[in-house]
């Protein structure tokens, strides 16, 4: 990296680095084209134990969000109940059939995500060259969640930085570089592929639940990757990247210019889906136990129409 | 099926078919338990086509939801979006980054769902010999959806009934009794194994589709399962069941002494996982397509802690 | 009112009738500042019943809103109720103590309420010259219902339309006009005076009641006050105006060439408050009976912070 | 009071301090009962200067809760707003009109509030002899706040402790007795008398408002209403009591045996009205200007159906 990241030179790397118009101008699914019929099944042969993990974080009232940008942990509200049966508010249903039933209120952006290619813009424009305007109070009309709904499959690889390094988690601030990457798949026998959804586990998620705290975690310090995995993603033809953290990218950011430079390249240009708030350490486990690092992975977002992002349940098997 | 279906012979029939105890007393899982690891490898080996075909029908404010229990359609709003950023909202942000972030309001049963094991009970008793007790408004301490994160992942096979029948749909009040799932699996080609996930398509959404109008599908007349299904479903081990219906069962109910029958014994002491409002019309023309009606299938609920539900996005694998 | 009422001339209104700067440039009250605390005085020496009545609808599920704008019924649900305390969920509280709590979502708009003064705008304005970009997905920086919090308390006087006219409810597209108003408060013996809130009955909400059916209510047809009204609002300093409507105006519009031309002229110039969907029914009996159409009236909106509007409870004191 | 106030003490109390029946077996409005048409005309005649003051502390995210039994601060959104207007979305409407509305989701318990007579129940009744099972998810069937919905309008008094005793606030676990109230009352130069709304101030919002911290506020240590209270409230026939705290008694309470033992007595058997997190600094002030601590006030609850409570935004009028 230059010396100094200015605002220009993020735009300069945005245009090198850019999909637009790659997969057409009615495209709203970016990077996720890479991940053809052929990788699919490629990704179906992988699994050899019949093992699933969930990479989700509870969501619940305990969640790390403390109110940064009005997001709060999940409200769950129920709307009937076993004590409902008990006062007799369900008589009225014969047989003695009774039931519970329930709610939630919840931002997108709350716990373990997807970010929809509508999440990020700058200079009035988001993905594949589509006005801001297009992003109102009545949601997306364009790169919305629910573009991909028939998504997200294909071959999932961990890079476990911290078991790489040695270290029970990455201090906060901590740059991942593309060498840093390309160094960590190696040691664990596994190179990133077209189409390929990354998983950077970074530790900063188990460090917090071993701390019982979130202090911090929400837009606080976080290691994370380099802005100089831009041209490493594009180049690499990567269809997503997600990690256990809440921003993905280094904080404090690389350049006081930008917040969240590379969400501005690589998610407006290069139209890569980001995951956040993954949690990886069971994962991290399943891969340390059988020395594979590659596994067939699914985290199909809520086609909530015209949302910018998803909760989801990301799915390894193995 | 008897003459007439009382309350008594429900309970009779729960018994019978009742799984309590069949994977030990700390089960939260029921039949999902008939998901192997050998399963679903073998699972993993059917796709062909390297195709992923979504089952959700759009979460947004066009559900069919019509207030019925409490339960209305998704409500959807912006916590910041392009518009913030005209304004100059987000002019605090260097660099020129702007967002967009959004929140919901759903009831978990209020679109494509999973149900928990805790989501119907009667005689004081839900799944695995609990007591609805566990159920407040505090949600479910046993038998809740995050109990099943780590699923659901199968084998998916799809009986298109109306395409068997050669009708556009079944119409409401058609019993599907376990000889009509028997040919309509022998006419595709298929057989219904131990931990299979079945789809049972009605054409009761189509219908509701094309006719542009939701009138009567929650809660009114509807084709869908007999209560004789209890004896295949748990004789063939199968670890789950969805429709394309609001409450998976014939509509009205086989007998007027108990409301839902099948749900009694087949959630209730089965352990059976019930999907709901699945749009399967665009799997059901891929299964035609290509004749090829099993299937890799993934439906993973949100781990909402508590949650007697989860809105899903299923993806069939092809 | 001229032949053909352009888009310009509304705008010629507005000037002629704006009260921008008439109480500083700090001023988020508008015409509530003709509420003098003489007029507060007057207005408590009317009682002379010691009566109380509400001119609120219930705010429940079975509220008038069918998603228009994104407006739906309030959602009301427990957070703690009597089931759980059969349940034993709340056996932890000692000596028996138990309880229950609830809390809603609702649209600010939903029921009855008072618009705030950020809730209209025209060529980049609301009231008292202020942007619009001012109102962003955090709330309203200016011109929010939280600035009356010290409010609304007053004069109030009912003009019963449909009881001056001897109809049970006028029809469709009446327009009321200022000689309309002025009518009906002479035969009732009173008349509106600087600082009063006024409340206009015109019989819309009572049939829907009566024919048991919201079908319409909200944005469809309706009696309401005339865009001609907009002089006497300035000219009589009147403080409030609130109708048992959805929107207050004369629907269809006098014009087609603005939406709620009142609105443009009279909220966002005038500075005027709006109410609406007041239910005056009762109050209307209450004035027959004792023929005294003046009474103290207060209805504090909740100080939502930033909000533009705010569900209410208005009472009567007569 | 005697040595050890266990349980049963408690209910003696409760029986002895009842009003049950006393307003016939229909009554859902306890003590306002007291609030007779010639004490509503006397507080009508007792403003001097036209004043109306605000009891309510603002609703939102900044508010004091912080989780307890569920209750989060209020989440305002926006349904449209400037941005929306400056994107675009609004240009269907004709005539430049542009507009703003919002959302809120909220505890009715969160802020400032009135308790429905639903709110406290113990030996499976609440007030008037009623079942708790009457009160589910589907909110309360009898006792809920909609019955008080033509109120509450009254006679305010108040009792500024702190001022009384020459001290910024009360420390945490202050007991305020009977003849504290009537002390203090003395001393400003006023008498509770039947029908009285009594807002006893103790200082402790000040102390957290100065200190811009939350923390203990909900459920920790506090000054409040002794549970020998219960007899001044019910010979002194007073109508409402309200604090600027979260749970108006005092905390810790004065017996391990029982929670909040002055809401069992003076909420379940007496039928009384409890006011919590109500702002009174601004009242205090006005109050200790003009040395007149009887006004007229007003605190309508939002009739929502069925509710447990309100939130509200109490106006005293001097």
């Amino acid at each position: 990296m230059k010396e100094h990241l200015d605002a220009e030179t993020v735009r300069e790397w945005g245009r090198r680095y850019s999909n637009w118009g790659r997969w057409g101008q009615d495209d709203h699914r970016g990077t996720l084209n890479f991940i053809t019929p052929a990788r699919i099944l490629e990704a179906c042969a992988l699994p050899r134990r019949g093992l699933v993990i969930s990479c989700a974080l509870p969501f619940d009232d305990k969640g790390p969000q403390t109110g940064l940008a009005g997001r709060h942990n999940p409200i769950h509200t129920m709307l009937a109940d076993g004590g409902d049966a008990l006062a007799g508010a369900q008589d009225f249903l014969p047989g003695g059939f009774r039931y519970a039933d329930d709610s939630v209120t919840m931002p997108l952006q709350c716990g373990t995500q997807w970010n929809s290619l509508a999440h990020v813009f700058y200079d009035g424009k988001m993905y594949n060259d589509r006005d801001l305007c297009l992003v109102t109070s009545s949601g997306a009309l364009a790169n919305s969640i629910d573009r991909i709904k028939d998504g997200v499959v294909g071959r999932g690889v961990l890079l476990d930085m911290p078991r790489y390094l040695k270290l029970p988690w990455l201090d906060d601030g901590t740059r991942i570089r593309p060498e840093d990457l390309d160094a960590c798949a190696e040691a664990f026998g596994v190179t990133v592929e077209s189409g390929d959804i990354v998983l950077v586990r970074t530790g900063r998620m188990t460090r917090c639940l071993e701390q019982k705290s979130w202090a911090g975690y929400c837009g606080g310090g976080a290691p994370g990757l380099s802005v100089t995995c831009a041209g490493w993603i594009y180049t690499r033809e990567v269809a997503a990247v997600a990690t256990d953290t809440w921003g993905l990218e280094v904080i404090p950011n690389e350049t006081p210019d930008c917040f969240q430079p590379l969400h501005m390249i690589a998610l407006r240009n290069t139209g890569l889906l980001f995951g956040k708030i993954f949690q990886l350490d069971a994962l991290a486990n399943a891969c340390a136990e059988d020395g594979n690092y590659a596994f067939l992975f699914t985290a199909p977002p809520l086609p909530i129409t015209g949302a910018v992002g998803s909760p989801i349940n990301p799915l390894a098997i193995k």
